[in-house]
């Protein structure tokens, strides 16, 4: 049978992140690796209650099709919660905000089309921006996010700049708020349009993160939103928000890809959100997240001393971004870890172009503060004998360099 | 600020079928435009019962995120419901079936690629593949199906072929079993994959339609199956069943689009099913369907009688194809027939290439028997007074063309 695949398709390649949460899957090994939120904060009685309720007061309409921009409440729920003026119309509820990216580059992409990211970025973007194959560019950053020079270099012809500038999804950084008018003002100028996504902002510890990029310009932004980090992940429900020049292609393309997000799961998390219940529930996620950080920049702190390790210092979100003495290579050295029992994420994929192999993405969100401990204590381990292998080759290297 | 669409976007119209379904929400129309199932049909306590159960045993898991592959238990289920030997490896779970296209279009077509479809064929299919801006060409066919000689001869470099056997959206047709037999074996013979279709073949009336394409050749097919139909489309759930050869890179696709369909829809509909609940349930859907179908054809004959009016006897499925007398464009007559509380969806837009601009598509399955009567009745009066203005137009244009 002759199964041509498409030339993008050819391209494709296994995703790593994929095939090493099927190894962390395995019963003993601890995973820092995947960004999984803790369940002990999905509010189960508050969904039964949801499902319930919506079943019997609206069940025929929950379960029928539905219009492809939303739920009309659940729009208007997400738009009174966002910190700038925005019309319920511009609101696109989709499949996951993973869903949005998919309809970003099918809109604004094309074969060789430039994308400014991150160095590194969300990984899953540069997968879902790939299939339309544009050409990711990456953006220096330093503490404060990107690079306002490097970023209006490399502007030219780019259809847009993806920025994630809360808790950072792999490095944990946050934009602060001089960056962010700069980033912004620059953009404006540059005509550049930024595509803002912000599945963590809430998820801050001791205060909240500056306003979103696109409460700056709302003309020039697309931003994408998600319940997956303050209610649950498995229910597949996030938004963007698009100035009305674009919504009505991203909503061709959504209708498209499928029809429309899950009326059932819509008016769940509507029946859930609608008498403040973020408010009052969010919190608990903060304080949660905020302990195991620090447990897990203390366990750092403790089992990597001596060890040129560098680790980031996340003011909120998921993950921690950690970088490994020189001569070590995470990919190489993931195996060895999942032999001792622990599973991280390697950043090489994490990044458009030439990346920083010593590198590897830590989640401090899924597991608890004793598997942490004993995780950081492992890796510690795995790092001093690989230091020490290291040694010992190049000890063999310079004998055997060595004239007898 | 410079949002440059790509291509793709630029050629995007606003879907016809879309902008039909809003004007037939308005109060007081009757609807036999929208391919949506009775709402009488959806297991409203069945889910009731499916979501406490999963909240209280699974909760954590069911909200969590999951593999993009899907369920386990829910692809072994699909695997064991279908006809012919299917390893639960080749599932794909997908958000609704229309999702299973958005994929088949990203890993099979190129730009150019020369797809082969019915005429006409699903609206929905030509719009999923479309982002990826194939060349659709439209087979000729006949009450039994495809015509195997123009299938054929249209073969040379298409990627695939895109067949509905069974009650076929939107015509009713269903492919007679010679005829699965003889496109089977042609497509083997000239190598032309089938990428098969089937969300209404359960729906069946009198006796189940022959075994699927797919069935027959299982190397050389990707097949479309939904659960929109059986139990509910407001859970978004459908799935795909592929060759071993290409389930990786549609795997891939499936995971850059959404990462994977809701778990806690995966985990209801497998909890719904478990135990034989569809072999009690479908049945009273047929039953339902049966009854509005033998409705809608005994109406079509009472109020159309003397008319020009030609329309299918399909034996399940939804939808009846009518194809109205010369002089009549749908497309046209909609607004009227809109004036008179009835929508229907014109033929045009499901047509590949140049269509029929008398045909038009009725579903039998939303409206009541009552609803049904009086909107057949009222489409009948607008056509007569369709025919009536032609005919007054054309004495005009003689009287206009006679020399004084």
């Amino acid at each position: 049978m002759n199964w041509k695949l498409a030339a993008r398709a050819e391209k494709m390649n296994p995703s790593v992140l994929r095939e090493i949460l099927k190894v962390t899957e395995r019963p003993g090994i601890i995973s820092l690796a995947g960004g999984l939120p803790s369940p002990k904060t999905f509010p189960i009685s508050a969904f039964a209650d949801a499902c319930a309720e919506v079943l019997h007061r609206d069940g025929q309409a929950a379960l029928q099709y539905g219009a492809s921009e939303g739920y009309t409440p659940l729009r208007e729920a997400v738009a009174a919660m966002l910190p700038w003026p925005v019309d319920p119309a511009q609101v696109l509820i989709t499949t996951g905000s993973q869903q949005g990216l998919d309809l970003i580059g099918k809109v604004l992409l094309d074969p060789g089309s430039r994308v400014l990211v991150e160095t590194p970025t969300y990984l899953g973007a540069l997968q879902a921006f790939s299939p339309m194959e544009p050409e990711p560019v990456g953006v220096e950053g330093d503490d404060e996010g990107v690079r306002v020079e490097d970023l209006i270099a490399k502007a030219k012809d780019a259809r847009f700049a993806y920025l994630l500038p809360n808790f950072q999804n792999p490095t944990g950084r946050t934009m602060t708020e001089a960056r962010r008018a700069a980033v912004s003002a620059a953009a404006a100028k540059a005509g550049l349009p930024i595509v803002e996504d912000n599945p963590y902002g809430e998820l801050w510890f001791d205060e909240a993160p500056p306003p979103p990029l696109t409460a700056r310009n709302p003309e020039g932004c697309i931003y994408l939103g998600s319940f997956s980090k303050v209610l649950a992940p498995g229910l597949r429900l996030g938004f963007l928000v698009a100035p009305k020049s674009i919504f009505p292609k991203l909503l061709q393309a959504k209708q498209a890809a499928d029809l429309h997000t899950p009326s059932f799961n819509q008016r769940m998390v509507s029946e859930v959100i609608k008498d403040g219940f973020l408010a009052r529930h969010v919190p608990t996620i903060r304080a949660l997240y905020k302990q195991q950080r620090d447990a897990m920049l203390a366990a750092l702190e403790r089992e990597m001393k001596g060890l040129k390790v560098e680790f980031s210092r996340p003011a909120g979100g998921m993950f921690l971004w950690v970088r490994l003495p020189e001569g070590i290579d995470t990919v190489a050295l993931l195996p060895k870890a999942v032999e001792h029992g622990v599973a991280f994420v390697p950043g090489l994929p994490f990044y458009a172009g030439e990346g920083d192999a010593r590198t590897m993405r830590l989640s401090f969100v899924t597991a608890s503060i004793d598997e942490i401990n004993t995780a950081i204590a492992a890796l510690a381990r795995v790092v001093r004998e690989q230091l020490a292998q290291n040694a010992a080759e190049d000890v063999q290297r310079r004998l055997a360099a060595t004239p007898v």
